[in-house]
């Protein structure tokens, strides 16, 4: 299917369902899967008539053209594209009692931004931060990798991510940043309800002014050969570790 | 570069160092940056010399050229592709005391069974398993997304993946599949010295007769929207679980 620009679709169940609840105006339709139905979907189809969203049945091919190798789930919408958040947006999240956000440090692959979207998305992380300049921001290559992680997760452009980090700092969030030459390994350290992670780029790791700037480097230990791990991999398994530590809170 | 298709390029200093250590007869030229020079790189260079290995330097266009965004260090080679495994290569492997694999259930995803070898890489994984049929093999997309992960990881191909883990399971070592309907969270279960982790494809997750050869399923808990993560992500995530809870072993 031919897309606007402007234009995103989206697939799987349970995004598809914040997406409607959470931006219903933007949503131009819904399409649903031929002969699929359970509880969930007809579920989804009441609120979409509810919200006067079109809803459209399609044929396997076309879920199949749109998603191949995708958990689609026979259900998917078109909406407009989430834009990104500026500064400002930043000013009421930080004041929430629990926080997680996740820190780019000038990646450059869009590939890396959208899978970490996507990891951020499933663990709800509160927002994704990078720098105006020298990154990669909200691209058609981003929103693919994300699987729709894009359209649910604020994606917050900041002019100066110095500047950015000492203000979260004054929330009294712990900024941890991800270094192979830290001295302490990621799963020893404690993690309070309110941290943001800083990964840095492939090739270059953690900019010097980012890393001053951190309360904390860690490292996550490798005895393999290969030196480093995919971004979006080692982000994971912070985010992952925040959430296997602070699970009670969930 | 050019390269024949029987070759491989490979960069960073440690697997560098691990494939000439490993497999230096298959090792056809060692490139320098120009202007790169450190203790760790002097080595690798009278190590290629004592080897009767080619050194050659190379201009600063030539690595950005072949490893653009990527961590090269200044150090690459060309040499054979490593060959994938078959099913007698588990035999004196099963009988170590402590070992990791990683089984993927009919994976078809270059770049998803390239990043799982990337990931297995840094983990020292000993071994990734999968199906000869209707999986992705060792191809120029796994191995460049792998990172030189698979020219040192074994990959094994066998014939039928429920006899393959049968088979690991008379070992003693405790077959572990990710099922985001399992009821046991990965970070609940002990994890003993011998453990191989079984993930199913993005779209379909685990087989039925796979998961039933699992002697426990678990599950990623994902506080957020998107139903499921990627799947060398989850992959990561578990390895790296592993490795926390049996780091007093390494």
């Amino acid at each position: 299917m031919k897309i606007e620009i402007d234009l995103e679709m989206i697939f799987g169940i349970n995004i598809v369902e914040a997406v409607i609840d959470s931006r219903e105006k933007e949503v131009k339709s819904l399409f649903v899967m031929e002969s699929k139905s359970n509880s969930r979907i007809k579920a989804l189809i009441d609120k979409a008539n509810s919200k006067k969203i079109t809803v459209s049945v399609k044929s396997r091919s076309f879920f199949k053209e749109n998603f191949e190798n995708l958990n689609h789930q026979g259900v998917s919408i078109l909406c407009e594209k989430r834009k990104e958040e500026n500064e400002s947006y930043l000013g009421d999240l930080l004041k929430k009692k629990s926080i997680l956000l996740l820190v780019l440090d000038h990646l450059t692959d869009p590939h890396n931004v959208g899978a970490c979207l996507r990891s951020s998305s499933a663990a709800n992380v509160d927002a994704v931060i990078v720098p105006k300049n020298r990154a990669c921001h909200l691209n058609p290559t981003v929103r693919k990798v994300s699987s729709g992680g894009s359209e649910l997760i604020p994606f917050v452009i900041v002019t100066n991510l110095v500047r950015a980090l000492e203000k979260i700092r004054s929330y009294g969030v712990e900024v941890v940043g991800a270094d192979q030459n830290a001295e302490e390994s990621y799963s020893d350290i404690d993690l309070g309800k309110k941290v943001a992670f800083v990964i840095g780029s492939e090739d270059k790791g953690l900019k010097r002014l980012t890393s001053k700037n951190c309360d904390k480097l860690v490292k996550i230990d490798m005895p393999g050969k290969i030196e480093s791990l995919n971004t979006s991999v080692s982000a994971s398994i912070l985010i992952f570790e925040y959430l296997r530590k602070n699970r009670n809170n969930f």
